[in-house]
């Protein structure tokens, strides 16, 4: 099972990568504190091929160095916007036909094992700050929660694993 | 939906963790260098109650202030060993009956949307260095290597984000 070079990927060059077809996902961040954070999930969007990233509030935008040290050029290539708050995210993703879910512990939360993306449905998901997660005002205009099941002693991923998860999971079922 | 706080989330003490049935799945870091990652690793190890994680080579070891700054306690509750090199780590692995895979790009790689869990198998998957990957002496030596798909300009996933994504596959198909 000899390893892969770099040359023998199939990797798409930024061009080709903003004239693709997208998986219909948006990641929304949610006055997330840590660029490191931030730039990982570009990564993650590039990996996967996701609509975009919406930076809400608080979180920090390309260009910057901390970002780009996990982004790892992945600015480049994912479409991303900046809006002052996560609700004015929210409303412009709706007025889009976006079912907008939050990522989340909450009572009646879906459980992810369980979401079943329904083909031709744009979804967003938004992630919360570190110590707060999503604001209670922002989950209440969301049309759902999904919350990834855990089992352990702390309950909380980190907010790039947990995007990267959910992430996975859309497009695991759209393959 | 209301967020719950951290009193509802049934969150288990350490010791209850510890004498928990755990999800059958060894985490393998092959030589990581960033302390930061090696904690993401057992934050995701923790959520999802796995069996251990195994840290071979340059990867740090708990205690450590930049692991603790991302595993949040999770050192705590999450089993580890020291390997001097990941065939040693390996070896161990397979002499306990584990099938132990790679988390690579390679020929004949079986990608992760194809993986299925057998009930009662115990595995293991190795997650390699930041710039380097998983050696391939390592890789000649594994039951498998198992890719995540991706279609982006980078073809490359943070290592702890990867981990968290194969460890959510497992723990999904064991609910």
């Amino acid at each position: 099972m000899r390893k892969l070079s770099n040359d023998e990927l199939f990797r798409k060059t930024p061009s080709e990568f903003k004239e693709a077809i997208k998986t219909p996902l948006v990641l929304v961040l949610d006055n997330v504190r840590s660029l490191n954070n931030v730039g990982a999930v570009f990564r993650t969007a590039d990996s996967f091929l996701l609509e975009a990233v919406y930076l809400c509030g608080i979180t920090g935008t390309p260009p910057h160095k901390d970002i780009q040290k996990t982004a790892l050029g992945a600015t480049d290539t994912v479409h991303w916007k900046y809006f002052n708050s996560t609700l004015e995210a929210v409303a412009e993703l709706k007025s889009l036909q976006f079912k907008v879910y939050a990522i989340e512990q909450a009572e009646q939360s879906q459980m992810l094992n369980t979401f079943q993306i329904e083909s031709h449905q744009k979804v967003a998901f938004i992630l919360g700050n570190e110590i707060n997660g999503v604001d209670q005002d922002v989950i209440d205009v969301c049309d759902g929660v999904i919350e990834i099941p855990q089992t352990g002693y702390k309950h909380s991923l980190n907010i790039s694993i947990a995007a990267g998860i959910v992430s996975w999971e859309v497009y695991r079922q759209l393959l």
